[in-house]
């Protein structure tokens, strides 16, 4: 190991700012320099606390996230904010929305935002936003959240595998996002009804309820909370909401089951992406697939006995 | 080659609705007859032409593929509907909604429609869907419709693939909305702005051109479309719009280009599932990787180090 990565390691275990961005950019693009330094980190991660904030397009979450940041922050604890923004897959530009809110904590040196977008990521959004809370964590920030403009599954991906899960709604949503909304609120540990001043907000908390009521994982204790983001109205609540819940964790075994669950998803994140290098790198680069794939898109062979086909030529014919 | 599964793959040939459902059924589970039988079926695709149909919910996107579908089905020609659905990662039922007003063709014989949740297939939804467009296309379906109710990722995913794909939009949506359509937006050949009678059509328009001027890919052609699916309005200029695409790919070399761009997801999702089977397989079942999972949990061991033994495990230590 040479000392250049030791020595950027020690500058982000120092709380760098621009080593810390730099280490995550690199993390992105998998350069091996990077990887090196995230596994001499690794073993100072696992302080912060990692909080996922998704919710349909519309409900405040921004606002919610911006008045959490504002809470943590009078409490003197650090925040990393990792945001996933939806991508172009054409042009590669992340759209930032109103993100432009929470660019007021920029300049608050406490407050660290790094932007993701939720396309071209080699091995994955998943593995980035994991990389990128490893890196907040080894700094020195006590708190990392993670929030969603969608809620598409790479989304929920993301942020299920928080320690605490937000998912913020609205009141009076028709049919169709509700039923959208059906995927990420099984996520939840804190449900959220934004904008409670609306017109509904009754109805809605009724609704979940009754879906909570309905769904298979008794054992999952769900709080539901009333806010006004913008007016700052419950917010307070939600931090403590957030502070209980991670106590809960602690302190019961369902915090270990969900901690290996998350290394589960990690490891195979990365088996996925290495054990495809490995069919790259033993079938020469690009060649070998690309005249499967050939065959494929001719019908002389179908997809199923392709594979089979790759399987076993990287194994060397040994494959089951 | 068992008599058993040749005949089930003839029973599809032959286009036997409940041979097909069943054989859509076990694909999901990748039963191995069932792909046994769809190596038998693939010689026999590549008639059906594929159309993808995505948006934002409400977008009336269903009432949209209604009209297509009865528009196709005037000319004579049959139809398959493959319907992504949200789905609740723990109830495992997927949400019906609006999928109502598609049922109306459940008794016409030349329409068959399967839907699927985007949650609980082996080796993901995108392999599920394109296994399902190939039995429907083996039993002889002149065109198939993909259908979603989300915009999420995976659904972006399926409908990316598709031989023509339609994105629906409404007038008037809200800036977050409309950021989260700029990632479906380029996946469009075809530009539906439906409820084409409401405030705001001409904006939206203009909105939809900019959008298109600004993105890199400009040698691709994307036609923008006004419908009233309600009162059917455009829906037949839709259906001539998606047949013209169909005519341009054939004769263009861009048809070959897509044709081996999805033969390469095809053969790459099936590699991932199946090189992860290898892993399982070499290193015991679940043993072997959850001894990894608990020293990544307990912070013994980095993601990056796991997966790198794990990697020289399964290749017996000679991987790079």
């Amino acid at each position: 190991m040479t000392d250049h990565i030791r020595q950027r390691a020690q500058r982000v275990l120092d709380g760098d700012v621009l080593a810390a961005a730099r280490l995550i950019r690199d993390l992105d693009d998998q350069l091996p320099d990077a990887v090196e330094t995230l596994k001499i980190l690794y073993p100072h991660t696992g302080h912060a606390h990692v909080v996922g904030l998704t919710g349909n397009p519309g409900a405040g979450k921004s606002t919610v996230a911006d008045g959490l940041i504002t809470w943590e922050r009078a409490l003197g604890r650090t925040v990393g904010v990792v945001a996933i923004d939806p991508t172009s897959p054409f042009s590669g530009g992340a759209i930032l929305g109103d993100r432009i809110r929470m660019q007021r904590h920029a300049t608050d040196p406490g407050v660290f935002i790094r932007s993701m977008a939720t396309r071209g990521h080699l091995g994955g959004l998943s593995r980035s936003a994991a990389d990128a809370i490893m890196v907040m964590d080894a700094m020195g920030m006590d708190v990392v959240l993670v929030e969603t403009v969608g809620v598409g599954q790479d989304e929920v991906d993301v942020v299920s595998t928080a320690h605490t899960s937000v998912v913020v709604v609205v009141p009076g949503l028709g049919d169709e996002i509700q039923a959208i909304k059906a995927g990420i609120l099984e996520i939840a540990d804190i449900l959220v009804v934004n904008k409670a001043d609306r017109e509904g907000v009754e109805r809605t908390l009724a609704d979940l309820n009754l879906m909570l009521d309905l769904r298979s994982d008794h054992d999952r204790t769900v709080e539901i909370l009333k806010t006004v983001a913008t007016r700052n109205v419950g917010i307070a609540e939600l931090g403590e909401a957030v502070d209980a819940h991670r106590k809960r964790l602690e302190s019961h075994p369902e915090g270990w089951r969900r901690a290996l669950g998350r290394a589960e998803v990690r490891l195979a994140e990365l088996l996925r992406v290495r054990m495809m290098n490995e069919v790259f790198a033993r079938l020469g680069p690009q060649g070998g697939l690309s005249s499967y794939s050939e065959s494929i898109a001719r019908r002389e062979k179908d997809p199923y006995t392709a594979a089979e086909e790759v399987v076993s030529q990287v194994f060397g014919g040994t494959s089951d």
